[in-house]
């Protein structure tokens, strides 16, 4: 059996040309970035009228191993295209840092991948390089305007951009800057963020156009004054300089799958800080090429989902017609209480405990108005009757199960799951509507988002955070939809509330604003956003040989 | 009057695809990076055969606003190709920080640039990004190590292996890591260097292939262990890592100048702490696809051109036919003890006074056993008889001297330099040797290049800098040539002492070794690798329009 990186190389890639001129792109609405990447130009985005039908693919609450969202995203893509679809694939960036880190690789597994993975994997066409760069050219210009008299009156104390680097090193965290005397300015505490932690990344995945993006850029809060009072990064006059650096990060992304499809890769931010979908722009101009369009949103359902219906559909006036689902029988059987040596075990009884996490996040999908369609990503370890016991109990809430093999055989394996979902469009109306409106209070909408689709008794707040909210109303930076920043693998705030709990209230403990990007992130618990490296590194099995075979990226 | 970016933005580019083809580069050979800018392969570097003249342009010592040393270089590219040849140009890659600092951009001047000169100021192909990348990951990984139990007992007091952002940010100058308590690994002290000057750029600059890049940053020093041993980068088995981050960055960049000349753009190290030139691999790449090469080397001739012998072409086995030494009829009345507001009033009295700073430059040439050629970069003030005093002066000298224009007129402008280059280069004989063996001692090293090169009476060191030779004699780090970091307005070490000072001493206060790239530094005053932003920054008047246009760049 090949690993993926195996897999990967020995994929028969089309010149990306070929693939963009399948999708009606001529020679001047690309611009080549080797002879498999490429990026669209904002141009030929402009000119495309949506016509595709979007498909977002979510999960149940994960276990730490993930079910394999990416990998069905990308099997299901494909299976569109075996069926004679003209299928396009919406995805996010993958980041440096956990490359290097735990995690290598993040372009699907398997035989559903998109490729060129090692370039996608590692610096791909610079969009991550643009953000960090253009994140501390604004944060080199707080200091310095500290440095060079401070006419803005920013509190040094009360800083909040930070600067990021594309790389996981947990020494950065928490820094002292500006030491060594005059000439280096004043000394103060800061800290470092993984890249897509930063806002403009947020930005970049929410903005309209290059426009857009500068103004957005322009409204960072950036710090409070002396006097309390907000400071925005267009105080600084610098939103011109970092619209100029992301001139070519705006533009999506172009690659293809193993078998071809094509798909365009843009825009990565964190699930948890921020929205974790792929760009607005990358997701629309899908939808003027191809006639379906597959996409995926961070984390579960409960925290992805929700997101992207509430954030990304809301900014970029999105309709998905039909949402999948991923499961996987061994997190259903954790879920319902097996150990992790248990969950090769087959196991009816867990599996029925379990399974009410997958029956509420179909609610919750359901609630905002979209069919779901259930896709068990398949193991070999899964028994028959497990099987047809999740596929009695979804069909008795009316919902379509299929089985997907695409790991293992690509998109033939998911052209049952691909049909189901045409049936689904078809036969089900689709009704999509926010479960709050970005007018109402602070309070009601966290308290919409607990209850509806978390189903939390009620939402506490830590002081600090019932100052904030008083702050943010004070300065009208209140009427953003809500970035909830919780725990993946609970519905809860609670990672160890598996299944579907009941009875449970959550703790909102600090909320911030991202008033460029346009959200208000309510943190229910400590969210890192500067990962550290383990003890060993993936990097240490890397390698790039005399020959140039790339070794060990997975 | 246009301004540069104006100029550049009017410029009528060929398609990259055919700059190659003229050079005999097939479709395989190359990478686009968009329409006007590609990567040769490595394939392709390798396979050609050097078959080209190596012109190297320098300058006397400058004055701050330049002598117009990277005009100079390309207008004379564009002039060879006038006169028929089939002529390349080698130059140096700008770094982001300067852009938005007091610089702007950097890729000539007037009707002498390179283009798409946009691109090439901000990411270009993304090689200073893979150098941070690769630089941070080995910084990670040292404080990982230790974190996660320093098994090679790094001495966190002695790391010598700094992080690195290409932006100039004060702020980052000194700082201090790793607080916030123990899951956030050991406090230390730390600080960050601007891109350019980490010593991957070094080595990427002098690197045969990926293989000698690998094994080069394998060897760097980071630190020294609680013994006080040395401990270098490939005892954390990082270097594959690295070189995979730097599998697209070793190779070559060609874009074109304005008059559509090909122009290797790859590599630009920092000329004080490190050699200042472009890579080894793009001027061993122009050698192959050109019948001359014209390339430059940072700062005046007794430290670029020294360095470019004595380092570059010692490594890359080069061997230069001939330098281009640029002056102007300002910078040596400055020389000649003019002041600022005197510098556009004739006076043939002051320039006969600093005519010896070019005296002693030509002389320095010499020493290396290269012909020399004199160009007067020409400013609208000069006047006939301070041209005409410059022409006798270096015709005594038997040294042709040729009035430039290139700024005003591009290549026509350079014809009469480039003539004159190919009548020294068929009359005299080039007769290269570096001024002295790496097998020497670390002292006497010094001592030919600051009594041959700068005229110096003889050599003084601290007491640091005794005790630190004295530690690289001992771990046999001391067999390297030596790359001086001294002041760049004087042939001395003190930037006041102009013309050509006489009866001094060089006074090295630090000796550093870079030991991957293969140098021994020695430093003669404080050198600034983190520069700053000034009051108001560059970055400030950059924009990008509506419609695309970018404004501001210079």
């Amino acid at each position: 059996m090949y690993t993926d990186i195996e897999i990967a190389q020995r994929a028969k890639m089309e010149p990306i040309i070929n693939v963009a001129a399948k999708l009606g792109l001529k020679d001047e609405d690309i611009e080549l970035y080797g002879r498999y990447k490429c990026k669209i130009s904002i141009e030929a985005c402009n000119k495309v009228k949506e016509k595709g039908k979007l498909i977002l693919v979510t999960a149940i609450n994960p276990t730490p191993a993930g079910e394999g969202k990416s990998t069905v995203t990308v099997g299901l893509g494909d299976a569109f295209s075996r069926i004679g679809k003209k299928s396009v694939i919406a995805l996010r960036e993958p980041s440096l840092g956990p490359v290097f880190g735990v995690k290598g690789g993040a372009a699907g597994g398997g035989y559903a991948q998109v490729v060129p993975m090692e370039d996608i994997n590692l610096h791909f066409t610079g969009d991550m390089h643009a953000i960090t760069t253009a994140n501390n050219l604004l944060a080199a210009a707080i200091d310095n305007h500290i440095h060079q008299g401070n006419k803005l009156n920013i509190d040094s104390r009360r800083i909040i951009f930070k600067r990021v680097m594309d790389m996981n090193d947990r020494a950065l965290r928490n820094v002292v800057v500006g030491m060594g005397g005059k000439v280096n300015g004043f000394v103060r505490e800061d800290g470092f963020m993984i890249t897509v932690a930063s806002e403009i990344m947020a930005i970049l995945c929410l903005a309209k156009d290059l426009n857009d993006l500068k103004v957005r850029m322009g409204n960072i809060l950036i710090a409070y004054n002396l006097n309390g009072e907000p400071v925005y990064a267009k105080e600084l006059e610098i939103q011109g300089a970092m619209a100029l650096l992301m001139k070519d990060a705006i533009k999506p992304n172009l690659v293809q799958t193993l078998e071809n499809t094509p798909a365009l890769i843009h825009g990565g931010p964190f699930a948890n800080i921020a929205h974790g979908c792929n760009s607005i722009i990358a997701t629309k101009t899908a939808l003027g090429l191809g006639d379906i369009v597959v996409t995926e949103a961070g984390f579960g359902a409960d925290l992805g989902a929700e997101k992207f219906f509430d954030i990304k559909c809301r900014y970029g006036n999105l309709k998905p017609e039909c949402v999948v689902l991923v499961a996987t029988v061994r997190a259903l059987k954790h879920h319902g209480g097996a150990k992790k040596e248990e969950l090769n075990i087959p196991s009816v009884e867990k599996l029925s405990m379990g399974i009410q996490n997958l029956e509420k996040q179909i609610e919750n999908i359901k609630s905002f108005g979209v069919p779901v369609v259930v896709a068990i990503n398949k193991f070999i370890t899964d028994s028959d009757e497990e099987v047809s016991y999740i596929n009695d109990f979804c069909n008795k809430l009316g919902v379509k199960v299929s089985l997907t093999e695409v790991w293992e055989k690509g998109g033939e394996g998911g052209v049952d799951l691909a049909n189901k979902v045409l049936e689904t469009i078809a036969k089900e109306e689709e009704n999509f509507a926010p479960i709050y409106s970005e007018k109402e209070s602070i309070k009601d909408k966290i308290s919409k988002i607990a209850k509806t689709v978390y189903g939390a008794k009620g939402v506490q707040y830590s002081p600090a955070a019932i100052k904030q909210i008083g702050e943010l109303e004070k300065f009208n930076m209140d009427k953003f939809p809500v970035c909830m920043a919780k725990t993946q693998y609970s519905l809860s705030d609670n990672q160890f509330l598996l299944g579907r709990p009941k009875d449970f209230d959550i703790t909102v403990k600090e909320v911030r604003v991202s008033n460029g990007a346009g959200f208000i992130v309510a943190l229910t618990g400590d969210i890192m956003t500067m990962p550290g490296l383990p003890k060993v590194p993936a990097a240490n099995r890397m390698d790039i040989l005399d020959d140039g075979e790339i070794v060990g990226l997975f």
